[in-house]
């Protein structure tokens, strides 16, 4: 990971999720607020779409884990090494543990989708530990470095914590949408911030930073807060896209595949819905 | 900032803040127990406070943010002078930085009043949000600075950071005028600090402080619990004031302009909530 | 308070604090359990032991606070010497300022059980906060001090946050005899731990403590969990008694002057009730 | 306790005591889904798993105090040598203390079981009281130790107070499987971290390792989340064969001798129950 690339790659792969769990948020939000009380059963196309996280999840955690070990300069599933005493890689054991809860998380989230068997909320559960596990190494990775190198990456566990907290908030609060869209804006942050990151320690002009000079630590705090403000209004966006073009979809064609429930009154009851949905 | 005036001035709108919040909240708590339950909307007369407290915050933010920039001695939107390779007065940009979060909070309450479809509490998980970053920026402020100024900026973080956490919590607790009270309180105490802050930094009788003495530190931290006691004393007073006239208002003149329902039974069935309203 | 006697006074005080918060709450459990549901109202009894415990914090925090102030060698009200530029007896006006909370406390408990109009939980969140002042005030109170008398003095801050803590918790979960219980074993712990500072910093027979010996911080932390252990017992002791008390009480005398309901039907209806306890 | 022995004794009975804790809480909660709502009493072979661990804790820690006190370089109940003016083995002193509050835990749990006049999540209370007394002696028992000796036993207590810390939210949220389970994976967790510790200090082929070297810490913090992706393979494991038994076995045989409620509709209800149970 020690260039640009290694901090742009796992980014994107934040930034993504984060749309990705906004987009799926407001659709399950969507679909219960269209719902009449009593109902809670989740449509064919919800649930598929847990599926292809949790396949994805599983899939990329697994390749990760894959390449951190084969790769050219990896350990090659070697932890020790007898001759020289010394551990083997640890940075790439390191990643692949974080991609190994990540994985789990997503073998959760596909058996809680399948079977009523699996407690309410452990998929939210194996986020949530996810995040913890990949702040926790981080927080004792930081050690020791420069202290602008530090504070970049002490910022960056600030999404990571906040997401992992509001995650497991979601186990004894379900279902609440505001949750929900800040768990999505705290990894399109950590995604975001990732590119930050990047740019700091190993800056694409080639003008290295200063990594001791004290207003390059808080010109970066600050930045941190700019990244959030951006974050924030890029998840209102796509939130708001996707509310109000699935709302115009389900009022013209009458007979959407996607499975929701549609009878022809449901134009009307739904603004019925809304107009008391702020009473919950 | 770096003059009495620079910290008599957010104080003063800290304190106005703080006080408007008491009486908006009080006035809110009035029409949610003289409602019969079910009943959830908000008269026209309560959502205008909301919409002039958020239209107040947008106008402020955006003027402080103009003055922060192109006041003589600021960075005129210039943000990394490349002749110099340093960074153009940062001071000024964490003070937009803040104003901006501010800023979104108003825009975050007046679209929340407008419409439904913004997730219920989200106007008061912006304004958790801009109190963390005004406490996050003022935490890395604090550094290397000495003892007795680092101590007054920490006793501030208090008040904003409880401000933050009990802002957070009425995202999940709403409509509990213990919270939204003592939310007010916080920003009373954040605005009278700023005087204290100002007096102690920047003395108007010209005897500076000792800012390495112990016992100027001891002093100030029990002045911080005095301002503690003002503020409940002030926002105590407030709030009973508000709530008598209120009921004796509400009482005398049937017909109140300020839109709240009105029956004739009312008085009646008032008191009859108000007994019931421990059960809660 | 630089004394065996100075710590040994609020000692006997938390005590006997903790002692009456048992029985109280022990006896508003009884009548909440004993009473049918829907009924909420607090007979005279229990109004009158508000009263009492109110009344007393009232008259006694005013006392604390005359005598810190004009004691011999108090300050006299004066808080500034201008001739020396020194602060006067800066500890008795912290003392003053903890004795103010607990006073605060007392009138918005008096102000709680006398109107409906005092938001319903006021009461626990003043006096949460007067536990925490008294902890924030001790926690700089702390600084630079002998590693032992440091010690013992962060010892008692964990029997004073955590009764802060969890009485902030009653203002949202009410009527929770295990929380009203904890806040009682919390002020137990604080009481007898005071009596253990004494003991170490003013030993009686004279045989001074070594402030400076690891070994006696490992006694000292451990003695803390001792003082835990023994505060749980007596709560638990006390508690039984007065419920067996009680019980047996209303069952054989009918007219019970303490004000509670009394019908003839009641000893079977409230075994009743005890068995459906639990479901709460 | 200093050699891999001493270790691995607390290693294993925290293990037995997480499997033992994943067997009962799925059992329990498999009678609450099997059960129709309004229905909350315990079928006595539950309360018999009660009482044999109150008993067991009970028995154990008292069977350890004694141990710790009376083996041959114990301290015999004596506290204080005067003669040398120093404490008396502080070790096995705090190893009995903690001992002590599981001991209590017991006796609470039993006394929770038999009567319903101790109030509801007594017993957990206590049980988080215990693990927070073993982290609290913990966490001053690390001081001034070997980086990488230190940085085993913080890891330590991550587990223990995580399971202390999630203990006491069951005190407000029971009956919450996700919760219980969590618990006994902090103990599974707790026990499998003891026998890592042992090996990390008292390595059984002899070769130390080296305490002050970085990649050793980087590779026990990593290695912390390996244990901890165990345990929790190990739980759902647990969890899933003691369901899948349960629900074969009632379905089966009619007439359970386990004392659980078998009426001929049972399956089917039971289906439609599990239907609901995400609804709660």
């Amino acid at each position: 990971m020690a260039n640009f690339g290694g901090h742009a790659i796992p980014g994107t792969f934040f930034l993504l999720y984060g749309l990705w769990l906004t987009v799926k948020h407001v659709l399950q939000h969507y679909w219960r607020t269209s719902q009449p009380k009593g109902r809670q059963g989740m449509p064919p196309f919800l649930r598929r779409m847990e599926y292809v996280e949790g396949g994805f999840k599983i899939f990329a955690s697994f390749v990760g884990m894959m390449v951190e070990q084969f790769v050219v300069d990896g350990p090659h599933a070697r932890l020790y090494d007898r001759e020289n005493s010394s551990w083997v890689k640890l940075m790439n054991w390191q990643h692949s543990t974080m991609y190994l809860f990540f994985g789990i998380s997503g073998i959760v989230l596909i058996a809680s989708v399948r079977t009523k068997r699996v407690p309410v909320g452990a998929d939210r559960l194996a986020l949530s530990l996810a995040l913890f596990v990949e702040g926790f190494l981080f927080l004792y990775h930081v050690h020791g470095r420069e202290p602008l190198d530090a504070h970049v990456h002490t910022l960056l566990l600030y999404a990571v914590f906040a997401g992992s907290a509001s995650t497991m908030l979601e186990v004894f609060i379900r279902n609440n949408i505001l949750l929900e869209l800040f768990k999505a804006d705290m990894f399109m942050l950590q995604g975001s911030w990732f590119y930050q990151v990047g740019v700091v320690l190993y800056p694409l002009n080639g003008d290295k930073w200063d990594l001791k000079q004290h207003d390059n630590m808080m010109f970066v705090t600050m930045c941190f807060c700019w990244h959030l403000a951006l974050s924030l209004i890029l998840v209102s966006f796509t939130a708001s896209i996707v509310w109000l073009t699935t709302t115009r979809f389900s009022a013209k064609g009458r007979d959407v595949e996607i499975g929701m429930r549609n009878t022809s009154s449901k134009t009307s009851s739904q603004k019925a819905l809304l107009e008391e949905s702020d009473e919950e």
